[in-house]
């Protein structure tokens, strides 16, 4: 089993590990509970983007669409979860998101900035994880589920990327990027012992 | 003009004044401005609530479809800013949101009822009011706007209300909406200066 199954995605400096995929694979009702913690957080990053940049209008007409659409899926997860038995419970957090948050400096603009590309990698993770799990899934019915979350996901890190070179200039945006990516990168380097989206 | 033009709302201690009404129709686009605040504070509170208590099925469920339902209105009300040339922007909030929250007991599970009570009783004003400007605003559009946003936000008190009976028992949550909503009456008694949904 190799992570190399699916193409490079844009963003990401590192492929997700093959021992990603059998810490998941192994522990799917885990991963589908942080899957919907994941959905939900989704939805409250782009939600408290909104409320702190509540004048930039294009910021706010994507980002309420994104977290419209976060919300849909959280549902759906959840919805997976009744399905499968697994009861709705708090999970710790993997270092993951807490890592990147602590790379997004203080003082505005650079905060602004910092926060839609640390969204965007998140998304773009995200998005190559659901990939993996459409593809390694063993119930086809789960796996048709993490393909049609993925097409309709595939647009946000681009989404977020955007916004981004809407308020910033391009080759700031790329080189910040490329630092954050560095660290997202070795952030998913040593796999988190607990089974996460994010581990 | 008067205020007892409308159905008292069930929850609501006291109905809104002549003052307020007369306020919000000479400012309308503040009342606008303030209206896609506070549907995006709405849509908010009810993911804060799923936050704090991802266990609870029923509520996770039902504030997921509350948290969507906001945030269509807030797409909604930013449309007709748009239409009517309202860039978005900051706006002071009143003291009513504070003032209520203000109430909130710190420790579970009071907390969980008060905060339940408190969002029910900001949703029975909130539809007073809409319903209010949809009868008195001369712009038939946009009084027809406030009619549909009335239409589908009637239920929002009445699910919070039934999240609270579901949680508690209900002689108990009877008592404390009483206190709240006391509270909450008071908190308008005495006009706020600047034009808002809750001034």
């Amino acid at each position: 089993m190799t992570a190399a199954s699916l193409p490079t995605i844009k963003f990401l400096q590192q492929p997700t590990s093959a021992a990603w995929i059998e810490q998941a694979i192994a522990h799917l009702d885990t991963i589908l509970l942080d899957h919907s913690h994941c959905e939900r957080k989704a939805a409250g990053v782009a939600l408290n983007l909104i409320f702190r940049y509540p004048s930039s209008s294009k910021l706010v007409r994507t980002l309420t669409a994104i977290a419209q659409e976060e919300l849909e899926h959280f549902e759906q997860v959840n919805q997976w979860l009744d399905r499968r038995g697994i009861a709705l419970a708090p999970l710790s957090a993997p270092p993951y998101a807490a890592g990147l948050k602590a790379e997004i400096r203080r003082s505005e603009p650079e905060r602004m900035l910092d926060s839609l590309l640390v969204s965007g990698l998140i998304e773009a993770r995200s998005h190559e994880r659901l990939g993996l799990l459409a593809l390694h899934c063993p119930d086809p019915e789960l796996a048709q589920f993490y393909r049609g979350l993925m097409a309709s996901e595939a647009r946000h890190y681009g989404i977020y990327w955007t916004l981004a070179t809407t308020y910033f200039e391009r080759t700031d945006v790329g080189q910040r990027l490329e630092q954050l990516a560095a660290v997202e990168s070795e952030l998913l380097a040593t796999l988190y012992p607990e089974p996460r989206i994010h581990s």
